[in-house]
């Protein structure tokens, strides 16, 4: 069977996009084909603007390749590249318009882990001792300033020296600085840790190598993490941020916002040496 | 110490791109930053435009990950992601504009392998036996047509089962279908072979799942690769397409040009089922 050339549309330089778009097959989900078609154009207009070399597009391919070789079930190499050119909390802003009058959210970070222990009231999760004692406390409202009752609070945090459990599975005891909590009829909830402190995000990996080639510093201001939910309520993915941290200014990840920065109190009782307040209002859910 | 809270400039998504790309250091290479800076912009605009939903960029993180996890020494997945999504063409495209006096260049594909053995003139590279035999012969010239004595062709293809030997290790010798040849005095190659066969780019991975969800299929059409390069001259990346193949209209990586279809001849002599002349012109190489 001869092949007749003449009807042949070659790839071309100013044609590229349509010609990668439109052997999209009619099959296809309509949101994929969209994003799908969104992406070629982007991603087209980055190689063209920037005069792409082939060299750079060989460092490229490499720099990705180490990147997904990278992650492993305690490390998520390509969560922190997101989180570096500000993907992460791009689509979380995206995600999380008009929520003016409720908590805002934050980036999830790659070291959450589902499962953790279901801890009472006023439980302490720092199961290393380490650190400067804490107690986090406050309510959970709605948007009308009711209180939710049965509100559940999955919390994590590093370490005094850094680390979250997950990077230090044979130092850390397991679990340690994680928690689940409920609120109570009032809407309260109540727990004791360790004041969370900065640390830099993995930097032994590409994206480390990144960072400082572009003269960037791997450092995250110390914070606890929230994920506070609720049936009836959208879920809130979010962080209470310590306030006399001096990477708040220049958050590796873009994390920081003006609402989450809590207070830190010198404890009034002796139970622990701080104490940090710090409520959240959940949004109705009204995608159901 | 207290940090002045009104002092931060905080993330928000009209200016998530000058957020990010502020933070990259004066000492950063500067060839780097414009790269980072556009990539970050044009990334940005794709989230925005397309309204990313954040379980649409869980989606994308796991696609990632599981690219980068089926690499290994035999596999390179990301390069098939970037030739589907047309960036291996297009980075073509930019690297070669006017080189029209010239032999055109197509992709690499993930398949060369340093180190093929050096062969005589009209030594045969199928060392399967299998398939139909074909000689592969030609001149190199330079652009005002005189012989290029001395010139290197490295040579590759798939067997008449459509794999390259890295993807049958166990099933096909080593070296199969694969060699270098040096032109003579006169400017001539000739090699022994069997005819190239289309075959589906590995596609039980992470990109055939996405070319199946697009509605597209894996082929490439039927092609000889060569790189051919001599000492003064601009190295050429490039296939002869057979000329009767089905797939030359929609070739999954979209490397075909019409100045790339050979034809394949039946052969005048017995020593051999097809005969396919092919010359390659070289430019001068002006970067030195």
């Amino acid at each position: 069977m001869q092949i007749d050339l003449s009807t042949i549309d070659y790839f071309t330089e100013s044609g590229s996009v349509e010609a990668v778009t439109s052997r999209t097959g009619n099959e296809a989900d309509e949101r994929l084909a969209t994003v799908w078609a969104m992406l070629v154009k982007h991603l087209h207009a980055f190689a063209k603007e920037v005069d792409l070399k082939q060299g750079e597009w060989e460092a490229g391919i490499d720099f990705l390749t180490r990147t997904g070789q990278m992650c492993d079930e305690n490390r998520q190499e390509f969560i922190l590249l997101s989180d570096v050119l500000g993907l992460s909390m791009l689509t979380d802003a995206i995600n999380n318009r008009e929520l003016a009058s409720a908590t805002e959210s934050t980036v999830m970070g790659p070291f959450h882990v589902k499962g953790a222990p279901e801890l009472p009231m006023g439980a302490n999760i720092s199961l290393d001792g380490k650190g400067e004692s804490c107690i986090f406390e406050g309510y959970v409202f709605d948007q009308e300033g009711n209180a939710i009752e049965g509100a559940r609070l999955d919390v994590w945090c590093d370490n005094v020296d850094g680390y979250y459990d997950v990077q230090q599975p044979d130092i850390q005891p397991k679990w340690n600085n994680r928690g689940i909590f409920k609120t109570g009829q009032d809407g309260t909830y109540r727990f004791m840790g360790a004041k969370p402190v900065s640390y830099p995000i993995p930097h032994d990996g590409p994206v480390g190598q990144l960072l400082e080639k572009l003269g960037r510093h791997p450092n995250r201001p110390a914070h606890m993490h929230y994920i506070v939910s609720a049936p009836e309520y959208r879920t809130l993915v979010t962080h209470s941020f310590v306030d006399d941290d001096q990477w708040l200014k220049s958050d590796v990840v873009f994390g920081v916002k003006a609402s989450l920065v809590a207070n830190y109190e010198h404890s009034p009782d002796g139970d622990a040496k701080w104490r940090s307040p710090f409520d959240f209002i959940l949004v109705k859910d009204t995608t159901n």
